[in-house]
């Protein structure tokens, strides 16, 4: 088995259980039938658990944890467990080289205390910032950062997450200049926090980086494409991905509603059901599933708490391409290139 | 005329320009013929618009005004300018009590700054803050604020905005005890800044209020409908309104392409149009317009900058309701009331 290709999973993270974990890497399994797994929490458990699924046990060995991490638990409690729990041991395995990648449906204050502890950050960058890829109107889906890994931030953690986002729409979305804007409360220079304006000066300055500064965008350009990378803070970056969900939601349950509102509509939604099917599929949150912590030296991927089977399924996938792709070492190099320039 | 009945529009602000400002007027006056209007702008171009307008001619007056507060002056610049803008003589009308409620689709935070020195506040409340009901699934729009008014806010004006929101939401939604919680990016008590953190802890401890402390929602929550206050503060409240604006017209763009990929989904989209085109009234932002200033010792009304006619008609009613329903006054009487209980 190469450790190239091996997964290390927080079995015991996340809203739902073991049961749907496992079921997620069993699905995630079967479309990636080369990737090996490392399971890590309560062993008795993750056995009988995977009695369910006799092909995944095939690809995946057993790290016993004896401890959780909780969902209300602080960072630095966490990190005084790292050691002996399924969320610290999982990071470790990276840590190790025994696995190319860890995912963990948990917490996700301590995911990122613990995997900065452990892996350490890319040269150059002092905070991991958790970023994603949404769909938009346009070509490209578009990387947002930072989605709630770094509550607030001054305008040098904004800088760099600009930096990492450009980084990973270079390698992911194969754009040689992406478009980079800070989001923001009006599209105006005044407008905004002392943090955002100072970030969007250093950026507009920085004309050696390959990356194009577009300045501001406001809540409602998310899913334009008009630009390739939005960045922010944590804070406002976990209140836009999560209306942007509550949204859609929202929109698909009225439209719900409208269709059962008469006869004649429920005959028109029939007819376009694969249609509305289609677009079903497409606004899931647990088809988008799958964040990973940009700036450390190693790969961990963020699935969504209270993710079903297929959404942990999504962010194994995830964490399979960036493997594949090698993006860790393809952002270290792409961050050495533009500095080396620079000096 | 009743200067009760009497509302001062800003005929000079907003992104769409006079004449769309004027259509706005004229539609809402047909839903409130009792209503009579003060045009605040340019005087000959405003008397030029009036001729497409026969019937609004009949129930208006036009005060002019030399200047125009632009959508990127800084509050302060506009400040200087108030008694020559059109948003700021908009505003001295309200003041003179010559009308009982000013609507202005221009810059918001001039607009904030005009009204707070020119209205000043209610007692106990030191900055204005800027609230709209959304759309829920539940029985009930939610009152959210602030919408943009205050960037940056600390844990009193987070508590001064929830005993307003609750104030607002009593006299609107007709509710006894408002069920009111904060924004925040998780439910746990650790979570957020430590500005919402000290807000969350001081309005548990605050029994006396008529009003139900439901502790933190995310944001996608917004749509539940199962909280009736939302707080945040103005940057974050921005970020999640044009969210939710922009997720929505995602999600309807997406619907559209969704039926018109195939004949079989055109015929189902043509036989639930009906149905539909329910949903997209009621998801249009400008069926949604007219946020009001909550605080001021009068009523100043925020329309969407990029509202159209319909849009600035909706934010024109919203404006007469609140005239009709004694806004103001109610929201004084009611925080006084239980400041009285308080001391």
């Amino acid at each position: 088995m190469s450790n190239s290709s091996r997964i290390a999973v927080d079995a015991m993270g996340g809203d739902k259980g073991l049961a749907v974990m496992l079921a997620g890497v069993a699905r995630a399994r079967r479309r990636f039938p080369d990737m090996q797994f490392i399971l890590v929490g309560d062993e008795t458990a993750i056995r009988d658990g995977l009695l369910s699924h006799p092909n995944l046990t095939a690809h995946s060995e057993i790290v016993h944890a004896p401890e959780v991490v909780g969902s209300s638990d602080k960072p630095g409690q966490a990190l005084r467990r790292a050691k002996t729990t399924s969320m610290g041991i999982a990071i470790d395995m990276v840590k190790q080289g025994r696995a190319a990648a860890a995912v963990s449906s948990g917490n996700t204050g301590a995911l990122m205390a613990m995997a900065k502890l452990s892996l350490r950050m890319i040269p150059g960058i002092d905070r991991p910032a958790l970023a994603a890829l949404l769909p938009t109107l346009g070509n490209n889906d578009v990387v947002v950062l930072d989605l709630g890994a770094n509550t607030e931030c001054d305008a040098r953690n904004l800088v760099q997450f600009a930096v990492m986002g450009a980084a990973y729409a270079r390698t992911t979305l194969d754009l040689a200049s992406p478009r980079v804007a800070l989001l923001n409360i009006g599209s105006e220079d005044q407008k905004g926090t002392d943090e955002i304006r100072d970030a969007a000066r250093d950026l507009k300055a920085a004309t050696h980086l390959p990356m194009t500064f577009s300045g501001f965008v406001e809540g409602d350009q998310l899913s334009h494409g008009d630009v390739d990378v939005i960045v922010c803070d944590g804070f406002s970056g976990n209140i836009a991905l999560k209306t942007a969900e509550g949204t859609a939601r929202f929109v698909a349950d009225l439209l719900k509603r409208a269709f059962r509102s008469s006869i004649r509509s429920k005959i028109g939604f029939l007819i376009s059901r694969p249609a509305t099917e289609l677009l079903r599929h497409h606004l899931d949150p647990n088809n988008h599933n799958g964040a990973v912590f940009l700036g450390l030296n190693g790969l961990v991927v963020k699935s969504h708490g209270g993710a079903n089977e297929v959404g942990v399924a999504t962010a194994i996938a995830a964490a399979a391409k960036m493997v594949r792709d090698d993006l860790t070492r393809r952002i270290a190099e792409d961050l050495g290139n533009f500095e080396a320039k620079a000096a």
